[in-house]
């Protein structure tokens, strides 16, 4: 598994998401609470949409408590959409390129979940990737995958139908060929414009995603685990949801993959 | 705190102790059972003696669990003697020369415990390091100087009252201008003849160590937690003491430091 | 490019050949003379042969130059058959499963040159690895490929032929969709019990390798330029052809890819 | 050697200086032009004044040629005031405490050059660092003795005499226990409102620092090599000078270390 954080509103420093909070993305990395893994010290990133179309991405294969580079990033960076995430590895090699989020061109993509049994079939989900994505496929990791898959697919025109596609696709190829769980996704991606995020699992256990909007800040923090665990206005989102977040609104739709 | 293991007797594969046995030194460095932090993450080290009287030394700042290096030579490299340590900062930084075992000429030292507000008083502690020393000091780490000013104190023709000496003197510093707790300290380290182990604290928590003599190994393993839960047979060392394992004994004296 | 270096005979220790020389690999890493890189910092790797059929690996992203491990295993580690290797990337990523040797069960490979556009038809390339090996593609580099097809060919067998074909259906892939330069080659590769080497290339500047047998070492070095430079008995591999390397003799074929 | 590369004037991205010139920063690492060492491998560093009186820090261990965090928080990040630096070490390990810049509290400071033999009386010059300012002493390069020692000195109320003191204490220490050439500095600082720099020696071999004011940017980049070099209107500092640069003036003082 692993943790994330996103946040859509007026610019704030990504510390006051990422690192600050009393339960932040940081503590998160040592000591989760509502994820299998307590810890998750494969890797952090960083996207963040500034003054370019294309976002700046941060990613290292240090744990995030001791990373110095995160702390005075994040105290110093301010950004209006952002997304960052710590990695509990399921398998792959720690290493950059297997860190979230990817980004390609103006999207950005982090993942929290897995796909039962991905190795094993892994060479058919690669071969689904067409040739002019194939050279952003860099890692091995099924997240890398989703993203490629869901870009191929149109999540340029219509993200909620694209990722309705591609994680059918791979929920019945690991039907095929994995095994149980076939699917658990807790995914958040944005163009620079909007943020989305998908809940969704082939089985009972989709991880969890809340949101919560700040007044103090005019902006929304969508995440897997409450910031501040005292805060009781945390919004759940419901397993099989596809969210649709502007700088003022939220939009939740059923998510019903092809099965 | 960290967690360690070393061994000595007849040669085997450093994996015997560091990486197969059900709760080895890697899955310490994922779920300690005996030690304040569950995670050890925060770098990996190893010291082997072999053909030379001086120790081959692997050192690296990523979580143990996921490290190809650490796995590949764990299997490959046999050794009489060894040391190897997963390491949780008490704060200084993440890097190579703050993981330990530290090696001088033919000694490598490592240590799981803490001096007491260390970094209030370390430019002092670093001045009592001789001149023909100093270049030895690479990093900021308490265990660092605990070893070099052991080296200086007579390591090589008298252990126990070098250490003796070392670790009173840390303590009143650290009663002087430190805090509570002012030493707790769990040490192992050799010569590339001896193994020897410091068990010692200021108050009622002294890091622990277990030893086990293995009879099929011909060899005996020293550790923080036992590496297979199930055994019975590993002997605890009470705190104060001062243990002196050669290849076939084992000698337990008290351990009086200066207050 | 890339310089490597390689071992076969009476065991020594690794240093004699990588770190040691006046021009040894580490050496070549920060000034190459035979290179159309000078510097070749991209990472470094080892793989060695020893206790066991599969080899030992050590690969990081660091320079050679800096690399302590590096320091300290090549002067404690001896092996009768060893590889090693320093990278200068030719476009993807500085991560370890970039780094060479790759290793595959008891097969070892590294590789000096390039599949001339190998970026426009990766996907193609990949394509072509079977299933049951696929989950050794970890990175994204044309020489892992050349290793994963040359093994699915048959180098167990029959390693010249296998090397044909797979060089001459990667220079086929370039021509097709790539660009010149084609292929240039000059690869190690070993199964633990004899050390093979190609040179090869699609135009006239295949990169170099020479060897020279060590009366005192009683053993013989493969590598891209003379380790010491004065020594005047290092013998050039001619373009086109393919070397096995026992303990005590050379055979030397010629190499003829399928166009 | 290293190389540097700094800016102030009106907010530019950090790659119009750092990564996209000709002969950029990234472009020295690999080929620097003035420089005794080609390569400048051994670590990156960026440190910006944005929103906040202290700088943002980024420093990896990596060579900047191939750092795609570099890349990309260059290509993001604007600022009025910055330092970049890629470092070839003198003999110090390659950690992030060992690269430059060095940040404490508001000030930042970059340095190209060595203290002669400075390994030999390294701990005299630690000790010289006062108790308050020890914790920040976190490496064991000379680069960062000549900062603390200049925030000891006055670096805030008076920048040059606090450097001609510390530059004269060191070169003098060098004379006593170190070895020639005793002192090369070209050093570049600052505290957020001025950006500062030295050339001195003491031998004739200062190493080079050029300014250059750029009507389209309407700021100043102040370097060790010209980013340009076909530009003929980079100015030489001449060696023995201190240097004082605001939004849109450059001041230049003789720079004359107690001997």
């Amino acid at each position: 598994m692993c943790r994330w954080a996103a946040y859509i509103g007026q610019p704030c420093f990504l510390e006051d998401v990422v690192t600050r909070p009393d339960h932040s993305l940081i503590h998160q990395s040592i000591q989760a609470t509502e994820c299998k893994t307590q810890t998750n010290a494969d890797g952090v990133g960083l996207a963040w949409y500034d003054h370019r179309p294309v976002p700046g991405l941060y990613r290292d294969t240090h744990p995030a408590w001791s990373d110095p580079n995160l702390k005075s990033l994040t105290a110093q960076v301010r950004s209006r959409l952002f997304l960052a995430h710590v990695r509990a590895s399921t398998g792959t090699a720690t290493s950059r390129n297997n860190c979230h989020p990817f980004v390609v061109d103006n999207w950005a993509f982090m993942h929290n979940g897995q796909v039962g049994g991905f190795e094993k079939f892994r060479r058919r989900a690669d071969m689904l990737i067409p040739d002019e994505l194939y050279h952003e496929r860099k890692g091995a990791t099924d997240s890398e995958v989703l993203f490629l898959l869901g870009l191929s697919e149109g999540l340029d025109e219509r993200p909620l139908e694209a990722m309705e596609i591609v994680v059918g696709l791979l929920q019945r190829m690991s039907r095929n060929k994995g095994c149980k769980p076939h699917i658990r996704l807790a995914a958040a991606f944005s163009d620079g414009e909007k943020l989305y995020a998908v809940r969704y699992a082939s089985d009972d256990h989709a991880p969890t995603i809340y949101h919560r909007w700040s007044k103090s800040r005019q902006g929304r923090a969508v995440v897997s685990e409450p910031l501040v665990q005292t805060e009781r206005d945390w919004q759940a989102v419901p397993p099989g949801s596809f969210c649709t977040f502007t700088e003022t609104d939220v939009e939740i739709q059923p998510f019903r993959p092809l099965l």
